[in-house]
């Protein structure tokens, strides 16, 4: 059962040194802003040795309040376009940038299961976000698979955009 | 080289459970305030369907500055005790609690290793804390093996300490 995990492991791994060279030779710094993944990407990021030299900080912004709070989301725009929304994805990922010292961020939210799927909106259905400077990209995909492999499949995508981004 | 790995995988993934059902009895929320697991105590927090109902946010204070700007906590504060020291491990937990909607935290701070340790401080010295109310409980304990072994145990013994701060 557990080869996937080890495979997924390894790709996370190897992907968030990928972005740490990248961030590295370009002296940026990179923070996170998260729901679904509820750390997954700022612990995969932090898992390479030396961190601390491309990493400012993570933003588990897991309630609707916390988004609010800490990343300025006005609570009308979440009820306008729900959590899981390319804008809402896009808002996390500005309000990344507007509070903490990074270059760059990335975002997710989405729906990993079992529940919490809505109309349009199956589960696995996920947005991401990446922020840099006055410029946001966003993404909106459906993953199969139960909850663990929804979140490592965010993971996995949130990196590899973040390294097509920094490219 | 994977069976720790999956042990490790398995037996946080219990515990993260065991958190939850706790927190559920209670009516209570979590946040946390991470560094050197870097999101990973979050991250095994919603591993767990349905942790919306107990996980509010999570704070990845991986730079000192963003525990400064995130936690309050201040300079003079970090640059006296050092950010690895039960001082910063309680200021982290109440920060925490602080800046949210939790009714307990738990925070991380240690030197995963390879690099990073200081006179008295080994690889591996990590502190923890937990907050409720007025109430903040620290340790400080010393962990063998790599970045990720560290990590792991960390991980494990932040959600174990959660666990007894809960009952």
């Amino acid at each position: 059962m557990n080869t996937a995990l080890e495979d997924n492991t390894e790709q996370i791994t190897d992907l968030a040194a990928q972005v740490g060279r990248a961030l590295q030779a370009k002296g940026w710094f990179l923070s996170t802003a998260e729901s679904c993944t509820g750390g997954g990407v700022s612990q995969a990021i932090t898992e390479i040795a030396g961190s601390s030299e491309w990493f400012d900080c993570g933003f588990v912004t897991y309630s609707n309040a916390s988004k609010t709070e800490l990343l300025d989301i006005p609570e009308a725009e979440i009820a306008q376009h729900g959590t899981v929304s390319e804008e809402i994805a896009a808002a996390m990922a500005e309000g990344a940038l507007a509070n903490s010292n990074a270059d760059v961020t990335v975002s997710t939210t989405g729906i990993a299961g079992p529940g919490g799927a809505v109309p349009g909106k199956p589960v696995g259905t996920v947005c991401f976000g990446w922020s840099v400077g006055h410029h946001t990209h966003t993404e909106r995909l459906v993953f199969a698979g139960d909850r663990r492999a929804v979140r490592e499949q965010t993971v996995i995508h949130a990196l590899q955009g973040l390294l097509k981004f920094l490219k």
